[in-house]
């Protein structure tokens, strides 16, 4: 035994922390896990959990008017911002109770503190001006929205960290940025009756997703009444007499705005955490560098998760933490596998991808085979809505390997997970062929594309 | 060349004489397809299609009363039956075009009346009394709802048939039977507000489902108030003075309703088809008897879909027919594949399932393990709805293969659609836990079930 207060000390009480701190603890590991803010982290703080709230709130009005198709009349309906927010809160302080609950109930010690490095074994609890010392530190810290302070006037837009707690909901909103969390924001604020625009330096929003599904997606938003700008950015945010936002473009135009939200990336969560003091090398944007089983450069340090930006997701922190356990604390060094990671964005129409892009595919296949179907859903035939449902399978046309799959439309998030287990097992398109189509769905499509709708032969549509 | 009139004369509309009538006229054969209702058969005109709208208008005051958690308020509602009924038969009428125009296109000439056979190689036209000739007869002619001509009192019931076109929505209805259509119908119409009974024979709802579905969904349905009664039968259906419904039941009850539904399976439809006159066989059900590529004892004659009561399945009937064609006209000897079908039932909450059952896998394998996860929702945090989602994976502990895959809740049908693909193409557990969760969704319980709920050991549970 040594002689140090704790068998592993967790900075972070997000998803990957306290995963691993709980599965640690349960080994009979002393463990502590400090957090400066709330258990739960961004996913169930600030990020996944509120956001899919948002999103299911933004859609009940498309509720509310498809069922007039279906033979409902719907009497006057409204919103109130602050009943959501309320309910919101409810939901979220009861998982971050079960968060804190999980640790107590393995024997980890729960620390409410920021905590710093002092060297590679020691840690300063900030609240208290303690210091303890561990065997093995872990830094799970997580990110934050990029605050781009080069912008004039950026203390004057909010973070999506703030759009989950706004007091008001604005009657207009303009978003900077085009990855998803951009992309999400625009369509739960649309949702709920404000006036959005989305302007992105890109040619396209969602850049590395397939092209098909980036335009579809576009489409779809400026058919509900979404501005798009493209190509264009925020050069000056002012305020203007009424306490609203006066944003220049660097294309020139001013858009007037009760709300700005910046979403223009996340950076690793790791200002004045200690890392030279602990001799912990961390790249140019601060992330955490680590090696194939999160081992940073220093012995006793280990780092997961969006700190180490390599693939910031949830269940991506949770499997490196659970890596983490299995190479430290169970004798079988595993490294985790960041492939063929299925994602859904959830945009209203939702986005489900795995694999390859069309695009990548045909960089990297020099036969490439890709099935697509765009249709209009079922419930969209009484409704009358205008909606299109894109899928499309990428398929290696030597091996008959499904190299990606893609889906806009509802559902699109439930259907990709489990086109990623059928990826993830190297599944032909023969298999997809073979399967017998469960009639009416709009996943039968994805078995009933009988024939390529093109090819790409070294890159090129053919 | 032959003297016939026809290379091949199909009789019946369906979704299975439509596709095989249409792709054989694409290749160059001289195709009739006689039809005496409407193109489009059971599914698209009195099954599955509009079944499906039917499902979905009777999901929106569920979407009413969950906005209110939402933050929403909601004014009066109110559903009008016509307006649905109106909505619905335009589709149809929409897609009955589109049957008819893709046999048209391709050159098959439609025959608008009923057929029955004469010999071996003739069909007599019963709207005109003309003969024609065929090298080769194909009939599709489906199935029927059980009249279940025993029960006294059975032509003042409806079957599923006319449920599609009641001029009013009653205000109580009395449905017998057990099975897919009788549950998907219960729900619809209490969806709708009818006051909705079940009777069934049976000890639960849905036999040779998973049994943990079946008493889910048996649950959930008596939970928003559904009357299930089990083990009995209806005697006797006499008339009332106001016009509604009076049944006896076996076990004395006395149940006055609006409407009697009996949903009692369906038969093939083959009375007065001429098969005597052909010589061709059909079983005591009047199913017409096959072989494994779909041809009668009479050489010249073939028979597919719901007509040979293999499984009654539109998709099924349309994999029957490709395959007639390959056999056929292409040169490809090919039999239809039976094994694995992802089936759906469209009940509120949703069932998808494919392979093998809990009890079934635990009869053919000696050592099986069940992964099992019941949760809520997470949409139904806010709306304080009390449903529970059921996912269960059962796997061969040997091989690591997975039988079965069964899910109860919102969206079963797309997903069970995708994890036929996984079955279908042979993968493993294993394939499921190295897959990455998406997050948030429900589909990501089926890849973080690590360990087995329980074993089964020769269908034992330990």
């Amino acid at each position: 035994m040594t002689a140090h207060d704790y068998d592993l000390f967790v900075i972070g009480g997000g998803s990957g922390g306290v995963r691993a701190g709980r599965v640690a603890a349960s080994l009979g590991k002393r463990v502590a896990i400090a957090e400066e803010h709330r258990f739960g982290g961004t996913c169930v703080i600030r990020g996944c959990v509120p956001k899919k709230l948002f999103v299911y709130a933004s859609q009940f009005h498309e509720h509310f008017e498809d069922a007039v198709g279906y033979g409902w009349q719907v009497g006057p309906t409204s919103f109130d911002w602050p009943t959501l927010m309320a309910a919101k809160d409810r939901e979220i302080a009861r998982l971050e109770g079960l968060y804190r609950r999980g640790l107590e109930n393995n024997g980890a010690e729960i620390i409410d503190s920021r905590a710093e490095l002092i060297d590679a074994n020691t840690v300063r609890l900030v609240s208290s001006g303690k210091t303890v010392t561990a065997e093995k530190i872990l830094i799970a810290t997580g990110g934050t929205p990029n605050p781009h302070v080069a912008l004039p006037g950026h203390e004057l837009c909010i973070s999506s960290n703030e759009a989950f707690t706004l007091p008001a909901l604005p009657r207009s909103i303009l978003i900077a940025g085009g990855g998803y969390i951009a992309v999400e924001f625009a369509n739960v604020f649309h949702g709920l009756g404000v006036d959005v625009t989305l302007i992105y330096r890109g040619k396209e929003i969602l850049s590395r997703f397939d092209l098909d599904l980036r335009q579809g997606l576009h489409q779809a938003m400026v058919d509900k009444g979404i501005r798009i700008i493209l190509t264009d950015v925020i050069e000056q945010v002012t305020e203007t007499a009424d306490g609203g936002r006066l944003a220049k473009t660097m294309c020139g135009e001013s858009i007037s705005v009760d709300t700005i939200l910046l979403a223009l990336g996340r950076e690793p969560n790791t200002r004045g955490l200690g890392l030279e003091a602990a001799g912990v090398e961390s790249d140019e944007l601060g992330a955490i560098i680590v090696d194939d089983y999160s081992r940073t450069n220093v012995p006793s340090i280990f780092a997961l998760g969006d700190v180490t930006n390599r693939v910031q997701l949830t269940p991506v922190a949770i499997h490196e933490a659970m890596c983490f356990i299995d190479t430290e604390y169970r004798d079988t060094p595993t490294s985790p596998d960041h492939e063929l990671i299925p994602t859904a964005v959830f945009s209203q129409p939702e986005i489900g991808t795995v694999g390859l892009s069309e695009e990548e595919a045909g960089k990297q296949y020099a036969d490439v085979e890709v099935y697509r179907a765009q249709f209009r859903p079922m419930k969209a035939t009484l409704s009358g809505r205008t909606e299109k449902m894109i899928m499309k399978l990428v398929v290696d046309a030597r091996s008959r390997k499904v190299l990606g799959a893609h889906i806009l439309g509802h559902d699109a998030g439930e259907m990709i997970q489990l086109l990623g287990v059928s990826l993830k097992a190297g599944v032909t398109k023969d298999d997809f062929d073979r399967t017998m189509a469960v009639h009416p769905t709009a996943a039968e499509e994805l078995v009933t594309m009988y024939q390529p709708s093109y090819r790409l032969r070294n890159g090129d549509r053919v």
